[in-house]
């Protein structure tokens, strides 16, 4: 079987879940492509070794441009912190890789068209991870909405709410600069609930936003009993108008007391509603029209090897896929799209790029105090 | 003990559950005033007066203002269609009567205030009947966040959602014009989520609002096979700001498919958060910031003796409360009031009148895309 | 409107409960009896005549055999600690009048038999007050269940959980002797899911039950520093057969740390489930074959106007009808049974008897630990 | 790195499963012994071979004795119908192989105990499959249980329901069969949730069963219009009583319409309460004493990183683990059990044994209509 050869930049977080989402794709889906683990970068040397030993990598690098001209890999996958992206991804393209980047796409807009662009002239494949979208349950909602069973789509209501800055203990860090974080709440998870809300309810064509900083300065971790300015949004909320008349708001936050993975939304169409919540990210709820009668209610619809993937991990229903699971989904259709199959490269840098757009939209809405078109 | 007259105008839904209301108060909680149920006022004879049978009123009539000039009545309730509460209330007030008037107070928050001020110069007493803040809930997340369980509040969401509109074949009423039913699912529904939003978060200082409606003819009853435009919005939703600075969302739809009762928020502040549904409206949710350990977790109240006015009902926790229930608390917060515990008063027509002009600024924010301040 | 006089004994919990719902039956269902609140009885002179005041009786005795005598009473509701059932219901039967007896029936199924038949040879009418068979979630589902919506029941699981003896401190009373209180959690609160057994699967034949006191001593709130020995169990739980062939377990206890009022219940049938737990008392969950397929899954149902009774308390969906309500319901079976419809007059002392018998045949299977003929 | 060579016999579901589980274990947990995919078995050779190669593995054959004796292999991973288990095992440590066994580890106890006895007298290690045991949610109810935080344990109650066999016309297979099925429900999904009552409420004294096949037949696959009787239960229920003196009950079904994964359980100790449901298997929710105060309730827990194995799968609460990772926890406690730590190797053959005891009692008792001492 024809292998392909993997180059993964960063082993945090998202780096872990990409090595992990790598080593199971083919299995879990027998892809026709195959990856192959070649090269790891990061820039603490026994870090990396470990990193490598631990998935299995042909070998190691400090150097991420080693990386990107190994002639060995054919996809670059970047999980570094948000500020690097883009001269990563630049680079990449340059030689000729396919780039499988971490959300969100870059720190701007114009940065993200700008990596638009070069790979789309280079015509190599790309795909950024908003892995929330692999979910069966969304992707069942998008299927659900598509089919008519709901309507028309009038409003969408969208939260991302977590609390892993609701401490002001949590020291300072690039997260929490312009600069190198961009966004705050809203380029991290609010990017999220964007994607969600473009993929369920279509374009967006205006936003009109607040954004909030509420811990205003952080511990600096590098001189203690000293602070500095969180440049950042905590949290975000914004109407905003889709290109089909709907109206939605959006919401983000990153201190949102108690809630740690409170990805939700609510789809209302003219004949029935879809409910999520990502914390019980294996359940959908349903209600139609048809449910208008004395026996009706909300359906609660547990996943199973009906919806869209769930059965390459599973046989039956109600078993539970997991967060990473999500990224096998996505990885699955990396490798699909760089066999060929366009459709499935969904979210690509284009579409990064859009959200980016309204992100910057956002931002500008709140400066100005007034609705933005996008 | 002292009995108090009441006088009611209307015997609908909101005419039985006031009936009802005044019959319990006394008996639940033991009141000083005992309300006698006096006269009880409709239009139509048969109804009138199948209605004070079965409620055991003195007398019925068929005049209200007959109700308002009968010198045994002390309270007029207000239960007919919101455009008729002015006229009612300025005639009960002109006649020195205290009004308990059902919500919206008024169409335009000009009304409202032409009421307030009567009242208030006539120096009698008012309530407004937002029954939702006399859940013992709700109360009690008032009661959490004033002790600063949950620190100071940074973000509101509130929802009011229902569906009795959702199918286009309902036909017209008065409740689609805008001279006789004012705003649409705004006035109807998202009157009692803003009453909500002040009871908890505070005054609001601006609102940025978006309106829709979504279904613009609606079948005319008179005249088989025609339709009429409606005139007012089946959603709406909107940003605010909170004179505390805090920031929050209000929406509501009366066309929201599956939601029966979804008046719902979400209180989150820089130690804590409540969550709450009105159809589970016997819990509360919170979660604080001591909450945050190992076996930690948003932990479900569930409303018993330990909360405001539960156990007058029943001694017993988790029993649950019902709708008509909260009717039966406004009613003895009315009497304790007109006792003259001005505490109790809570929202009378002032607070009805701040509730009016927030609904009138999302109107004008509507119409002019823009932040207005209210 | 025939009024009926009402005589009711005992003032605590349940007694004010019987008041408020002899208040409102009336109204909210415009039954063509309308009762009259005629005498009330209590052994405390104040607490009684405060009571007849508060809820507006005729007159109060601290004699309840004058109550009994009283020829203007019609109905007698007995409302006292159940060893007293046996002795007031007789002395009222004798008197020619209707019982409305709080559950359990009595002390034995033999005394609940003699009282049974005492009153089936007087001709009186009678209901025992198992006041959540009257909850319309409930009702629903044996309107389900009848239907054959489910097909046959082939399994049943009942439970009801609540802690209010969990604590060791709650002292010893007359619910913690034999002799007074009968069984413990079994008789209290065991006897409620047992009656639901009944009303949703059908007669049982055979039981196996298994009984415990956990906490053996409780503090004599009479001499402190000492305690009492509990006789009674504390939790039980058994397996039944119905004489449809159906299996079943019910369980009960008073020490469910947590649970306040966890009457739940799963009825599985060859065609579906419903699922219901009394803490959200205004839902049911249904689950039927036909929603065996790619957007099916339990559904829930939210209580409306299309269920059994509550259209009379608010003709709007999903408002919730809370615990008194049930008790309304209940009083209103009683008077449409007195006027003449056998049908309401469920459960009478026949079915509470019937409750009694299986109650006896736990506790003598839990005894010869083996399973017992009903 | 030490490597240790796995030979997997049956490339079904939970083939799959445990290949997936070996591929990613050392990568998750940086395992000391690094599993690898050495030989893979099953009868038919198209599909053995896809499945190698899907997997990665060495070599594939059609003769599982030759993977049994292949050198290279260290681990045998049995995963073919339950009446292939013995024979298989018992191959595997007369080589000297461990084994890793999934559940129900034999058609009877005394095969359990036959093979539990081999595999100790040969000194190999053994697991087997209870792979719902490693969902961190149940080992953090074990580790709360354990630290004293709810008391001592008074009641469990546990359920296994599905619905895989709820619709008549699913086939007859072996595992409606006694001799290559064992017992049906309860051997299959039953056996489950006896795993879980012994890890937390610990060993079974005795046990008084009921069982029930509720579809008689169920049609022939080889002989279409023909059917065949079902041999074993569709459904089971028991009375428990555990070696501490606690009560509890025990239930499964494969037909309980609408049910698709739902091992539940309840445990009551004498100062708090554990309640989980596998079909949202990242929460537990508990109560303690502390919590019985005005602002107290259950706790949801979302599990997180501060609970066991889950930050081995991802740094952030709230994400989700699924199915498949709870195989991979399995996997590693048997290589860390392996490489010298016995107290992973938990669930051993000789707990897989106690549990055929308690399965072999419950038919003895259903039998007997008796409880049975285990």
């Amino acid at each position: 079987m024809p292998e392909i050869g993997i180059g993964l930049i960063g082993t945090g977080f998202m780096g872990k879940c990409h090595a992990m989402a790598f080593q199971n794709a083919a299995s879990v889906f027998n892809t026709a492509l195959r990856p192959r683990l070649t090269v790891v970068a990061d820039i603490d040397e026994a870090t990396v070794s470990n990193f490598a030993g631990q998935f299995g990598f042909g070998r190691w690098t400090t150097d991420w441009t080693d990386l990107i001209n190994d002639p060995h890999v054919d996809i670059v996958a970047i999980t570094t912190p948000n500020f690097l992206h883009k001269e990563m991804a630049l680079a990449a393209i340059a030689a000729g890789k396919h780039v499988y980047c971490e959300k969100p796409l870059a720190l701007t807009s114009e940065d993200a068209l700008e990596m638009t662009q070069a790979a789309e002239r280079a015509g190599v494949k790309t795909m950024v991870g908003y892995n929330y979208l692999k979910n069966p349950a969304t992707a069942l909602a998008r299927e659900i909405i598509a089919s008519g069973e709901i309507g028309d789509v009038v409003h969408f209501r969208g939260i991302h709410n977590e609390d892993y800055m609701g401490d002001p203990t949590v020291p300072h860090s690039w997260r929490c600069t312009r600069d190198r974080g961009g966004a705050g709440a809203l380029g991290d998870i609010g990017s999220h609930i964007i994607s969600i809300a473009l993929y369920l309810a279509g374009d967006i064509r205006a936003v009109n936003a607040q954004m909030q900083t509420v811990i205003e300065a952080r511990p600096d971790p590098a001189s203690p009993g000293t602070s500095l300015s969180v440049e950042n949004d905590d949290q975000t909320h914004a109407m905003v108008t889709f290109e089909s008349g709907a109206m939605g708001t959006v919401e983000c936050s990153r201190i949102a007391q108690g809630r740690k993975m409170h990805l939700a939304y609510e789809v209302t169409g003219t004949k029935g509603s879809i409910v999520f919540d990502q914390e019980q990210m294996n359940e959908l709820h349903l209600f139609t029209a048809a449910d208008q009668h004395r026996l009706g209610g909300f359906r609660r619809i547990l996943i199973g090897p009906d919806h869209p993937h769930y059965g390459a991990f599973c046989p039956a229903p109600g078993h539970s896929l997991g967060f990473n699971d999500q990224k096998v989904i996505e990885v699955k259709c990396l490798l699909d799209g760089i066999d060929g199959d366009e459709t499935a490269l969904y979210p690509g840098f284009r579409a990064g790029y859009e959200i980016e757009k309204i992100i910057d939209a956002m931002i500008r809405s709140d400066a100005e105090q007034a609705w933005v078109q996008v």
